[in-house]
Order: structure tokens, then sequence, then C-alpha cells
């Protein structure tokens, strides 16, 4: 197989995360909603901005690392559709890891050493250590809060619990006070509004 | 907790299933597909049809068994999402299951007596031993080969796998001709009408 | 024209059902609704469960039948559409149900021996005499109660009728008190929640 | 109750054309299908544009009564849904035209003088006897032939009985060649391009 | 080309009105929203049936002209999709007039003197300065409520803007009291019911 | 207004990206489009790869920039939805470039010097001449094929001119043969699968 081809195949699979929904809000009764792609699109941008905030007040950081593990994090949902955060009380998460791991491994696979090198950015972002990979996590909760309150705006009553778990998550965290004066912003605009 | 409020617990979760999207055509670019509930009515409706069958040819069975597995074969996909077939390959089999059994567990745990039966059928389709649960799985596929087909019709032309992995899988199940004889007449009317 | 033949276009019939939404939920300005399929999903199941509990009290019925005549009801609709419970007030019911019985003749008649079996239990649903046509029925209306909860958790205001003409219709089934009281469990969380 | 607040109530009534699908599609595997509001929008145009080719043909007609007919055509709708063409073939057809003459005679009857206006032509439209009705007719034809074919561009292959059908009812409105002319052309638009 | 290939020419891209989702919703966050064309049919009919109270009232005008003047005021979206109503704050109104026009007088092109009569009927509308083209621009309005409420009753909580804006707006019409009076009528049942 | 409610004003427009359909989609007949967020996604991910190829080849550029670029380019869609190519035909181009650009001066306003950069970012792409700019327009172009062709796996017959324009774009950008390689091999893939 050429290289052009193996990158086609590569790219065909990438254009499945447009057409998977997020479960999560499904499982909430909210129809019609966002996939995978537009989730990421939204982490990778708000990953941006974190970054940029995070380095106008000094912090150190990689940023082009951050874009790069934004826009691959959620890859394996291609093959997989989108697991719902609720399946962890249930399947052994070392064994969900484990089959994620091959899927990537896979999948990058027909790259080369571009692919050698998204299958570690992969795999930092898995493990959560890096100050990149946290920057990420971060973009994640936020752009969950950001499409919760697009969903009440339409109508919801059924995500109380997003907002309820994500106050502990952000000051764990423990990146700084950016982000939890973020998250705090959107929950004092969510009550003030009245639409929740 | 009263044992009607844990009863509406238990169909609040059911109706779940109603806004659950079958992965497995959303990752081949069908869009706006069936739900869970969707496909779970066709197999239980195609199972009676199925079994009622096989009794008219003299084979022995409960088909009341055969309508209450089907019912509730589906049913943990209300706390994971419909996982795609594709998954078994890189998750470790075993694992899916204990997590699989674990909910069904929790589930079926707020009905009593009732919910320990529901337990038991939901095991033994698992299982795939008895002929009924067999049957049940006979009419899990055929839905699926009808379903493609109707996607067919409206244009979808990536569905080609799901025919050619049905031919061994129906004879794998033992049944009888009867089966097999339905899958055929199926294809051949999905190659004379030129739709395919 | 072969069996096989006969039963790939009677199911195919059977597959319309789930692209057949319900129509008082749109009359309603709900959007994206459950198909036929969905609700006879859920009427089949909660009938099973009702039936379950009346056995469990003691009551004498053909859970089987249940199941049977479940599975049958909305058979119809494959042709007609899902016709909105207000129509009745405009056309003639015996003039509606001859033309039900019509398409159910049709419909059934590819069937054989099997065919006038579901047929029989097809038209003992219509007349809602048996203790287990009413057992389906209530299940009919339960469903239609959780799934006008869904909705309104996703935002619908516009559904209070059904609340309000809920109460008398289950008094009227004279079962017994178990199925009023799921129905009260039912409206009781609603009010708790805040959610209506 | 005040005049403005019969007009809100009727026109309340008016927006649900925007919501009820048109079932004919759904009946045939079409998905995410045009509304009752979008067809009676394409009619009007239609009927507008062949009202005006017949005036330049010599033909004298009332242009204005053909606009407000075809509006109004589909009103009843708000009430039943659209109910597919299939079920006159099992309902009796006076009782039916009773049943939307009742539900006609209700919508209008808030609308005082203009609402017997109203119903005149809703019954006029009915009966298809004067040439605007006809007119109506024909364009009611054209937008379905012309919605075909945009389904068909999007892969619908089972819409063939459409176009089948449409040659002899053509003819059968006698009104002139030109109709008879235009459907052909959309025909052997839809042959040429190999879209079929 | 023959004229019948020109108008169907034509009526094909007038099909693609009830495809174009207005935007003015989507950027409100709410889903799966009604078609242009499903808009231009509110319009139309409302536009109808203020003609006719205004004509009740003793004021002369054209209602023929007003239901055409209706069918045609967005029929340059077909090329352009729905503009949402604030792309005028940054976009120069002159330079989009003058673009849509040359959309008009294109679409309009291959219809003779019919089209030219259509294209002199739209800029009428444009310049809302006769009566019938501000009954035209009320009824654009009303539609807009109207739907709004719809959205409303469905969950929508991100609309306020819209009734807002729509007191000033309306008085500005001129026209008399008899819209005025229907949108306040309107504001009345939406605040009386609770449902904003 | 605190830096916090800025931010949260910024973002909570760029989730509207996740709810603006591509209009180019809507207008050739697809249903159930992507949105603008998606197709950005799959441009941002797209030039991320054609940036690491053209890197491995021995190029240089700033990949930083193009991950930046990429994420930016459609913002302004937020406020104006998705206009379509077809529309530089009618309006002039520079107006429409204006316009936009008062746009993104006031989306990126209330970020302070982080706004400035990201609006130096994007007109940068508006201006096509720094190399990480065309990459990125490779990248939008790629996107829109491979989307093309999941939409012709879904049945999509109209899709034609995508790939009939697609030949002289690609070698206009004049980066290498690489991309151009990329886009042949779909197109060969697409025609021998004959799915086309």
């Amino acid at each position: 197989m050429t290289e052009s081809s193996k990158i086609i195949i590569f790219l065909t699979e990438l254009m499945r995360l447009k057409a998977i929904p997020r479960t999560g809000w499904l499982l909430r009764g909210v129809r019609d909603v966002e996939s995978v792609a537009d989730h990421s699109f939204g982490v990778a941008f708000i990953a941006m901005l974190l970054a940029d905030l995070a380095e106008a007040r000094g912090m150190e950081l990689n940023i082009e690392k951050v874009l790069r593990m934004a826009l691959l994090h959620d890859l394996t949902e291609a093959r997989t559709g989108d697991l719902p955060a609720t399946i962890k009380r249930y399947f052994d998460p070392s064994t969900l890891h484990a089959g994620d791991e091959r899927i990537a491994n896979e999948m990058f696979g027909g790259l080369g050493a571009i692919g050698e090198e998204y299958l570690l950015l992969w795999g930092e972002y898995e493990e959560r250590i890096s100050l990149e990979s946290r920057i990420v996590k971060a973009a994640d909760k936020l752009d969950l809060l950001l499409q919760a309150r697009e969903y009440e705006k339409g109508g919801a009553r059924s995500l109380h619990e997003f907002w309820a778990n994500s106050e502990t998550d952000f000051s764990a965290l423990g990146i700084d006070e950016l982000i939890v004066g973020l998250a705090e912003e959107l929950k004092e605009s969510r009550k003030t509004s009245g639409n929740y």
C-alpha cells in the first residue's frame, strides 16, 4: 500500500468522529446532540485559549503540544463510539485503557514516524501528568459545562449532575485559579439568568 | 423506598433505550438511525415469528421465554450506550461481560423476585446455549439484515460487510434450514432489485 | 410465492414501524420524537412487568398472550402512519376500526395459520375485554406518561393534558391499585422535581 | 373571547403544519423528510406559476382563488397529521371526507365571515371540479415529483411508484399539454442524469 | 433550452427552500428548526388573513399581490442560504441588496414575461413602501413570534430578544391597530401560561 | 466586566459553531449535515498531518501557527452562519471581507492582547499568502472531499461538482505533490469502489 493510500484510510476513519454523537447527553434525554468532532473542536479551541492565558500569567508550557493533544485525545472513539463516563463504574478501567491503546496503535500504525509521535502524545494525555495534558483535561471539562449551558437554554432540565460534579474536579487539577474562576463565572451566569 | 418508586426508577431507565442510537450504523455513515428500542422491538417480533414457525415444524420450545429474553437482551445498553460489535476485537470479552453483568445486577436489583428471574433470563441469553436463546440471536441477525436493506433503499452504500458476514453466522446457529432460507430470500431480493 | 418470500415481505413492512414518528408528540411541538416501534417496545416491556406483578399478587393470566398482544397491537400503523388520538373526535370510530381490520387481514394474510392466530390476538386487544388486553392497554398509558416525563425533562412545556387525562383512565381499567399507584408515583416525582 | 384571541388560537394551530412530516416519504424509508408546510409552500408557488402559464396561453381563471386554495388545501392535517394516500384503500373515503369537513368547520369557525369563505374554498378544492382546484391538484402532483427527485439525488431508491403512477394522473387532469410536458421534462432529466 | 426545461430548472431550485434551516433559531440554540419554506408558508397564510381582516375594516388593497409577494419574498435564499438578521450590522446593506437583486434577476430570468413580473413584485417587497408589502412584512414578524412561542413551548429559553424587539417594529409599520393587537394578544398568552 | 466574564461570553459564542450546519451540503440536498465545528475539527486535524508530512519532506514551517489558524479560520460564522461559496458570485468579495473583519474585531476584542494575536492570525489566513495559511486551505479542501465521499457512501448523488472543481484548486496551491497525490488517491478510491 502506498503512503497516500494509508493516509486516506486514516483520514476516512477520522471523518467518523463527525457522525458519532456524545452519549452522555443522549442518556440524559437531550436529543439531536453534538458529535465527538464538535466536542474535540471545542476542547482544542478552549485549550488554546487556556494555554495562552496561562502563558500570559508567566507559566511555561508547550502550546503546540497542547493543541496536538487536544486534537488527538478522542480519536479512538472512531472505533468504539463515545463510551459514557458512567461505564467506568462497571468495567475495569485498566482493561478499557488497554483496549483503547490497542486501537490507538492500529490507527496510528499506518502513519509511520508521524504516527509514533501521535501515539506518544495520545498516551501522555491518558496519563494526565504533564501540565499540557492537564490543560487539555480542563478544556475538556469547560467545553462540557459550556455545552450543558447551551442545552439548558434549549430546555434541558436533567443536567444538574454536571454542575454538581464540576466543582471538585477543577480544584483537583491544581493548575491555578484561572480555570476555577471561569467555571465559577459560568455557574454564576447560569444562576442569574434563571435558566437552570 | 416503596415498591412503586423502585419500579418507576427502573422504567425511567428503560425509556433511555428509545434515545440511544445503534452505533454500528453511525460508524458506517448512516445518519438519523434506529434506536436500541427500535431494534429490540424488531428482535422481539421476529423472534416470536421464528418461534411460531419452529413450533409449526414440530420443534419444542418455550415461546414465552423467547419473548421475555428478546425484550431483556439489550437492557444494559441503557447505561453503556450501544457498544459496536467491533469493540470486541480490542477489549477483553470476559471483562466486557463482567461489566455488563454488574449493570444487569444493579438494574434488576430493585425488582425483587421478578428481577431475579429477569437476571437469569438475561444470563441465559448471554450464554447462547439454550434453543430459546439461539432463536433470539437469529432474530437479532435477521433484524440487522432487514434494517440494512432499508438503509440501502435509502441510499446507503457502505453496508456490504453485514451481508458478507451473515452467511456463516446463520449456519453456525444450527437451528434449522428455515432461518438460513429467510436470509437467502432477503439477499436474493436485494440482488434482483438491483438496489445494492 | 414461497413461504420465505411471504415472510420477508411481512417483515419488511414491520421495519416501517421504526421510521414512523408518534404523531401526538409532533402535534404538541416536540421535535425528533420516538417511533411507533420505540413505543411498542416500551409497551411490551412494561406489560411484561405489569403481568409479572399481577401474577405475584395472585391474579391468573396468560403472560405469553400479553406479550404477543403488545407486540402486535400497533402493527397496522405500518400502513396508516400513527393516527393521533384526537382523530377519533372527527372520524366515525367504527369506520376507523373497520379500516384497521382490513389492513390487519391483509398483513397477516401471508402468514397462514400463524397469521390467523395473530389476527385473533390483534382483535382481542381492540375489544379491550380480556384481562390480558387491559394489561396491555395499561402499559400503553404508562409508556405514554413515562415518555411525556422524558420530553418534559428535555424542556417540553405543552404536555399537561396527558397528565390531566391519565387519572380517570387508569381507574377505569379496574385491574387493581397497582397501576394507579405507579401512575401516582410518577406524577409525584414529576412534582417534587419541579420539572413540569 | 376577543377576535384577536380567536385569531391567535387559529394561527397557533397553523404553526403545527411546520412540524408534521409527510408520511408517504417515511413509509418508503426516507428519513428527515419535508413538513406539510414545506409541501404547501411548494404547491402554492407551483400553482401560481401554472396559473400564470395558463393565463399566458389564453385560459381564463381566478388566480387569487388558486393561491388561496393552495394555502388552505392541507389545513386539516394540523389535527389529523398527514394521512398517507394508501389509507384510502382501507377507510371509506366518504367517512374520511366527512371527518375532514368537521375539522375544517371547527378550525375556520373562529374566523367569522372570513372563515366561512375559507371553508367554501376548502370544499371547492375537495370537489376537484373547478379549473382552479384542478390547477392546485396538478401543482400538488408536480411538487411530489420534484421532491421525489430531490430525495433520489440524496440516495433514495424506493420511490419508483411515484413516477409510475404520475403518468396517468396528469393526463386525467385534462387541463392542457403544459403540465404533462413539465412532468415529462422532469422524468427525462431523471433518466439522463442516471440518478434513478 | 425548451420552456419546460427552464421551468423545471427553476422549480428544482425552489425545492431547496424546504432544506434550508432558518439560521436565526440555530444561532440561539434551537435544534431541528423550521425551513425557509416552512416560514414562507406561514408568512403567505398569515398575510392572506391580515389582508382579509384589513379589507373587512374598509381598507383597499390588492390581495392577489399580497399573496404573490409573500410566496416570492425569500426566494433568493435558495442560493444564499438564510442570512441571519444580525448580518446587517456588519455588511453594507446596499451591497447585500445588490447581490440579492443579481440572484433574483438570474433566477427569474428563465421565466420570460412571467419572470419579469415576479422580479417587479420581489423588488416592491424589498422597498417596503406599498401597503401590500407592509402587510407581508407584518406577516413575516407575526410568523416569527408565533414560531418563537412554539419553540418556547418546546423548552427554548433564549428567545427573549424577539419579544423585546417586536413592540416597536409593529408600531413602525403604521398599518393599524389590528396587527399590534394580535402581537399583544400573543405576548399576553405567553405570560399567562407562564411558559416564557 | 471582569476578564472571566469576557472569556465566558467569547466561549459561549464559540459553542454556536457546533449548531451551524454547513450550507453547501444542504443546498445540494444532503440532510442532517455536519456542523461548522465538525468541519473545523477536520481541517485542524488534517492541517496538522499535512504540516507534519511537509516537515518530514524538509519544508520549514511553523506548525503551532498552522494549528492556531485552522482553529480560528471559520470563527466569524458564529455570527453569520455558514455563507455558501456560491455567494461570492453575487456579493462583492471586498464588502464581504470587510464585514467579516468587523465581526472578527468585535469577537476577539474582549480577549485583550491574546485577542489581538488571534485577529492577526485570522487575517493572515484570509490573505492566503504565507505557507501556513496555504496548508490550512489545502486541509480545508481535503476535508471537503473526504466528507463528500462520506455523504456519497450514504447515498448522495449530487456532489459531482466538488470533485470536478478540486483538481485545479489543489495544483494552484503550489505547495507540493503530496497534497495533489492525496486528492488523486481519494478520487481513485471513489472510482474503484463504484460508489459515485
